[in-house]
């Protein structure tokens, strides 16, 4: 069957625009629907109509995330609107539904019309390499904001999970000094193995005036009062986790400490990389599967 | 003297706001002349008058370009006009006068007047970490640019002199795949060594269709009609030589083949770092001279 | 308490050496037994019997590994024995007793005499601080094995555990072209993301023969006849795994792979940061102990 | 001719053995002379005349050195002795002569037979090559001599030419802490931007009790009584500079500072890789040559 899997993308922005075509390339039938003014690949369906759509295809992609409302598909190209239940009645046992950040409203909705969705999002492999793009897109901010090279600059980043990881060898690679905060002592063993700095949140307040850029990665709010008083102002703060976030965002402002809050950029700073981590990722869950 | 040397600093941009202020914080008696509405350093002294700039002062500092007209200092951030023979005239033996990229015509003008100006953008080791913020410009723009992340691309670059050694250890640390094109085999023996893959001359036209990202270091038109017409359309090239330039930028734009002619990126994207290298080779040429 | 903590250092070999010097020079107090014709920092108390040794001492620390024979302690520079049951008799409710790979009949005998050991070999921070001179001592033992540099061989590491990541750091790092073999999706796509080339165990087959230099790391026997028939006769395969260790030995001699299992590297190859690793980790412990 | 050329390879050592094997393995007709008990490529040829060895070839090499006595050529492996006058009394114009490191005699004694050797050793790209194993080798002395892991230990490297270049490179990448001793403000700014800490040689005696291991490059004595003084004991001294060497060596011996005068490294610590890179000098001399 490998072969001739055939494919239905549903909406999505650039990172699908840029799978449906890498799967066109690579020879695959490939129907799409959820966008418009978009140019694709010469052999790819443009369908209009969701059963169309995905008739006679094997695996069906949601994009990431998958809805904003719970009701409908995430389809920020395509001037109308692609509800759930109308995707869900044309899918039959022989699909394979995939999509990212599937929520709970969704999932119950899927498994009414006994769709049994893939959450693609909650892959290791996939969020893992996220953190390229995403370490990529910090230091694109970072450069674009600061009079300072980057290179020899003072860098501190807060966590040392996966974005600390990818973050701390791409900064040490153009030539910053890296430290990182960590908890644990083997993420300090680690830390120091690497040839980064490592310290201990006890030690922050000792040492935070001293850098020239902080990354915050542990979602939770770490830079507060205390430690936002003592950052140089000439500091930028780049705040890379998800709500609620790594910085008391009003006091920073109050206190003039520059903070950017910088989400979700695979998508925006490199979507076709994103777009290509994706479909790798689905190609590694079908196979798995056996489909 | 070393203790109580003092500076008047005359026009220039960001760089030289940077070097007045870095001088003011280590202690020195500084003097500027050529920016309105800029906030310096509070110990630092405002003049209106070229002669009280100048005044008791040991070293007199015009920026990078020093003029752009062979007759007015180069100051952007200034509501009028600094002639250079009015500022010659006020300087006597007892001055050192330093400028960077000084034309022959206010060379000549300057020893009109006994004065022998010293030109800082001649040192080796200011050309050499202005590669610094050179490559990082390079790769913001690159960043900016392209719909994938550098990291895991495929990069070439055109020529192994200072700026591509820099663009080629820092794309490296990225995890870009670096291609360096060299023509001597003492290049391509370094280039290797360095863990970077080497091409000569004669074999870009069969590779060149490889690459996401091209950059070229060498001022002489070497993407000619033949070489652009086989780049990838979705393929960035970024010229960093000064004039001519290394591609037929004409032909480039009638084959669609999107590229970016960056200069002087030293005092656009870091001109802090940039002002700090003017700073420490001044010292340097002036520790020299035992002034 | 911290500032008058002392310690008894009951046998081992030169990391214990190194320990009990580096602990003398910190200022603590210090007393050993179990060293002959070994010279010691002048503050340290040369003891011969254990009661003296951990009279009037808050922690004592036995080797790695703890015993060779559940009777003794490892001792291999004492020309006596120390016997465990006669350690633990002199040991009251005060003393925090330590040792590395401690076995279940030394356990069980501690706790007839009411001691409750620490194994300090268990904690993560050494595990992975271990591998550096575990990488450090495999990389060495190649250098002196291979006609060739490693810089530019090309190198496979069977495993992307602990080892496996630092050995790859650092093979690259010299240069080496470095492939990884993993199981899991998310180890290669950290393998990908830090630059390696990444193979599943399904593709080793196929591309085993292309290697100069083949490092195991899993202890479970991957080399077995037929990857060791496709093996290059120069290459060399250095097997880091314990026991079993990852290499049918016998399969190949009698194939000619010239093959060196090693083990217990960072005592040999590196014995004063080895002790270093045992110091700062036995600190860890006692600090979170608040001892 | 390129198809067909030939090649007679006159003593030596190891390296010259790993070259024309690899010459026959491309495919090239060898014949070889100098060598006992050796093992070489079936389809070479063995000659016991130095008159067969040389005829119908086209390029003939002679080794690295090529002479220790002026007399004959280095033949290590050779029971017997290869007069280079017998040689050159068999060479006609049409041969190209190729050797290592030939001195003015042997260089005069050629020109009175009409012959005009080339020196391969004289090859840039072979001098910048060679840096690679020989920083290697100085590597692996290290790791062989120090109690501690590189990784981490603190490294000096007085001279920033080629071999200080790629010694700092492979020591950063394998995690040590790197310092760079050089004159030049240009090799100090390449130095910063290499991420290595660059010093003068005037800072040196501040500084050079600092650390764990201290290589030169540098061919004249730097290391002289005074700084041999300020050295710490369990420092390794590893001088890779040719005559003088760069370390008073009677007063290190009598300070009891350990130094090793490490020479001639690439052909002893990786002959095969030596061995290619002079099989590629050759080839690039032959290119150039139109042979």
């Amino acid at each position: 069957m490998k072969d001739n899997r055939s494919f239905a993308i549903i909406g999505g922005d650039l990172r699908q625009v840029k799978m449906a075509n890498a799967l066109a390339q690579d020879g695959y039938c490939v129907k799409i629907i959820g966008f418009n003014d978009i140019e694709f690949h010469k052999d790819i369906g443009i369908m209009n109509n969701i059963g169309d759509a995905v008739k006679d295809t094997d695996i069906v992609v949601a994009p990431l995330p998958c809805s904003l409302d719970n009701e409908t598909v995430n389809a920020p190209f395509y001037h109308s609107d692609i509800y759930f239940k109308d995707l869900f009645k044309q899918l039959s046992k022989n699909h394979v539904f995939l999509g990212g950040k599937i929520s709970d409203k969704v999932m119950k909705l899927a498994q009414v019309y006994n769709i049994y969705p893939i959450d693609y999002f909650n892959r290791e492999e996939l969020i893992v390499l996220n953190t390229i793009p995403t370490a990529e897109g910090a230091i694109q901010i970072a450069m674009e904001e600061l009079p300072i090279t980057l290179h020899n600059s003072r860098c501190l980043i807060l966590g040392f999970g996966r974005i600390g990881k990818m973050l701390a060898s791409m900064l040490a690679g153009i030539g910053a000094n890296v430290t990182v905060e960590a908890r644990k002592h083997s993420d300090l063993a680690w830390i120091k193995s690497y040839g980064y700095k490592g310290i201990q949140l006890n030690q922050l307040a000792e040492v935070i005036g001293d850098y020239d850029l902080i990354f915050n990665t542990v979602p939770s709010v770490i830079l507060d009062k205390e430690l936002l008083l003592r950052i140089r102002k000439e500091c930028l703060v780049i705040d890379l986790a998800s709500k609620p976030g790594g910085v008391d965002f009003e006091m920073a402002k109050d206190l003039g400490v520059k903070t950017i809050w910088a989400l979700s950029l695979p998508g925006k700073v490199a979507p076709n990389t994103a777009g290509d981590i994706i479909k790798d990722t689905i190609f590694n869950i079908i196979d798995e599967l056996g489909v």
